[in-house]
């Protein structure tokens, strides 16, 4: 038992951490095909080499693999601010990320201390998160409530955005606050909150970001960062939230996430309320005091991981930790060229389930996540939730 | 047929209103006494005329009736300033308010028409009540959401009272709004809202009492009036509330009525807003804008009568209406000493059920009844819901 336990030690040698690095960064490489790659080839090393002619195979004339000097860059570049990259699976990487729909499979971490496992590895956290114009009210009651969350042991998730997300970093300072942010982990965002982001650093906080080092965050950036805040919670507490707003995005993921979603409520003439008030509506537990939270939180904290059923522990993700040698793996097969035109035929920009494609073109399911894979990786096939897919025609994109 | 309807024609002769009147006014009759001594003797009058010796062997040694010159007097004061009495089962009796647990038999209604079936006789009827200090917000909502749903046909019940009652009112004015009183119908309470209660009375509105005329309401008379307002509406909507409110027990009378209860959610900042909000944790819909009083209550509008199972017609409480002769009703019978000591060894200040005390004695259901009226009228018996029963002890009292 030793054995089998130690065989899965979690941590990547540096030289794994560096093909993961390098295979996120490839062109066309989500977390979910990162995860896709892995299962078909064992690591990401073998997944790499073999990159530039799936997306030929795809259709695809030059594809850019990111390059090892980009790659070592990178990663010096983390550890000169003090940052790490923490590979999914490994202990630091925060418990419940794990559990979302394609998590990152590297996280860059910020701390005083570089690994802070105690802070990221913890899963007794709530996000707090609202408009960033909000009323000073709201800013009051996000501060009373961070706080005394904080002297109950929770560690408060937000966004460093203004508004609601500083006040709620800023009044659980003390026991440690974690801020995701939707650019890289250096790109500290609003530059206003730059004292707010040191204090938090001093003061055992953290900050982690999926972005690589230096990206600015554009628009589209936040909502992808959001499912990260509503991922590493428990549960997301929304204070003010005009419609339409970023607020209520998280509040998207974290209903998908299965997380708990609890809304402060306010008068239906302050505009700002009209987000929280509908969630409410919707069936999220109003809050309207900190025992209010502690009663809905506390039977879910003791809840052991996998808190959902039906959500597939990523253990196929790293069979390479301590394996690099990926021979004991069958080998991928290859895809010939009648299945990949009937796969390719059969997929139009109308989105269809994996299932009814497997069932229409009747190839093997192996094969099709190959075919699937090299189509993806030449930029022309769209993932949908749940398990659909679509085609992406060169006059679309 | 036609005859049959007829003999249920649904009016009181002047003879049998005065009587239900001395009866209701009686020494230790309430509604639900009212409507057992309807049950025994087959009217009003010949209750009146069982009254004494009934509470005589109940253990009373001298019981007021109501005498037929107060209540001339009474009914006289009342057509002076155009109000009238509405038996329960007349068509001006609000309907729904029949279908609550222990009707008034008689209500007091003041309105410009003196009979004014159009607005009492109406069940698209929804309240609006909330806190007497409320906020300005408060009551620019109430205003708001009273005006419009005014203008999509509901009539606006409230209790008259300063704050949110009042601005409901206000801005119900033109579709007619009616208030119900804790005092008598012609005391208006708080004085300052004489002017509004005179704009409701020239503008269709109404007002309704079931205490007896010039009746100065003290501070028990409001939860009691609060079961007509819910009883009277389709639904109770809550506009600022503190915990411990005479909102929250309207919203109580509600819940027990089985109708609607709405919440406008507040800041939970505002003391003024943990009323409203802990409703809506307890399950009341949050409103914030009429489209959500809307989709709740228009299913239930095209609902027809009876509202609620299990809730029986009080048809029993009028057999006289057309029959002053009770001969066709077979006498009450007389309880024999041993059977009333019997009832009164077995009740006790704990509070029994009524089929408990059935079983125990031995007694028939009918001799029960008459031996618990008996006691009822000498003021030595309490009823509590649900249909159980205790004694009240001299030194209780």
């Amino acid at each position: 038992m030793e054995t089998a336990t130690k065989s899965r030690a979690p941590h990547l040698s540096d030289t794994q951490r560096l093909a993961w690095l390098r295979l996120i960064r490839s062109e066309n490489v989500g977390p979910r095909t990162f995860r896709e790659l892995l299962n078909h080839f064992g690591s990401a090393q073998a997944a790499l080499d073999a990159l530039p002619e799936l997306s030929r195979r795809g259709g695809k004339k030059s594809y850019r693999l990111f390059s090892k000097d980009k790659a070592e860059a990178e990663l010096a570049a983390l550890y000169k601010i003090g940052a790490r990259l923490i590979a999914l699976g490994e202990p630091a990487y925060p418990p419940l990320l794990r559990h979302i729909d394609a998590p990152p499979p590297l996280l860059a971490v910020r701390a005083r201390d570089p690994l802070q496992q105690e802070l990221t590895g913890t899963q007794k956290t709530l996000a707090i998160i609202g408009a960033r114009n909000c009323s000073a009210a709201g800013a009051k009651f996000a501060t009373q409530l961070a706080g005394e969350l904080s002297t109950q042991g929770f560690t408060i998730i937000s966004g460093l955005a203004r508004g609601i997300d500083s006040a709620a970093h800023h009044a659980a300072l003390s026991s440690g606050t974690i801020a995701a942010f939707a650019g890289g982990i250096d790109t500290v965002y609003p530059k206003e909150n730059l004292e707010l982001f040191s204090s938090m650093i001093a003061t055992n906080g953290a900050a982690i970001s999926e972005m690589p080092i230096s990206w600015q965050p554009r628009a589209r950036d936040f909502p992808r960062r959001n499912r990260l805040i509503s991922g590493m919670s428990l549960g997301v507490i929304l204070i003010e939230a005009a419609e339409k707003s970023g607020s209520l995005h998280t509040a998207r993921y974290a209903l998908e996430q299965n997380r708990e979603i609890l809304a402060v409520p306010g008068s239906p003439l302050d505009p700002r309320s009209v987000g929280a008030n509908k969630l409410i509506q919707q069936g999220a537990a109003l809050v309207q005091s900190v025992d209010d939270v502690l009663d809905i939180m506390e039977p879910k904290i003791s809840m052991s991981l996998p808190l959902h059923q039906g959500i597939e522990e990523p253990t196929m993700c790293w069979p390479e930790l301590d394996s690099p040698d990926t021979s004991s793996l069958s080998p991928p097969p290859n895809a010939n060229e009648q299945d990949r035109q009937a796969v390719i035929d059969a997929l139009s920009e109308t989105p269809i389930d994996q299932d009814e494609l497997l069932r229409f073109t009747g190839v093997s399911l192996q094969t099709l996540q190959l075919i699937l894979l090299e189509i993806e990786l030449a930029g022309r096939l769209e993932r949908h939730k749940p398990n659909k897919l679509s085609m992406i025609h060169a006059g679309t994109t």
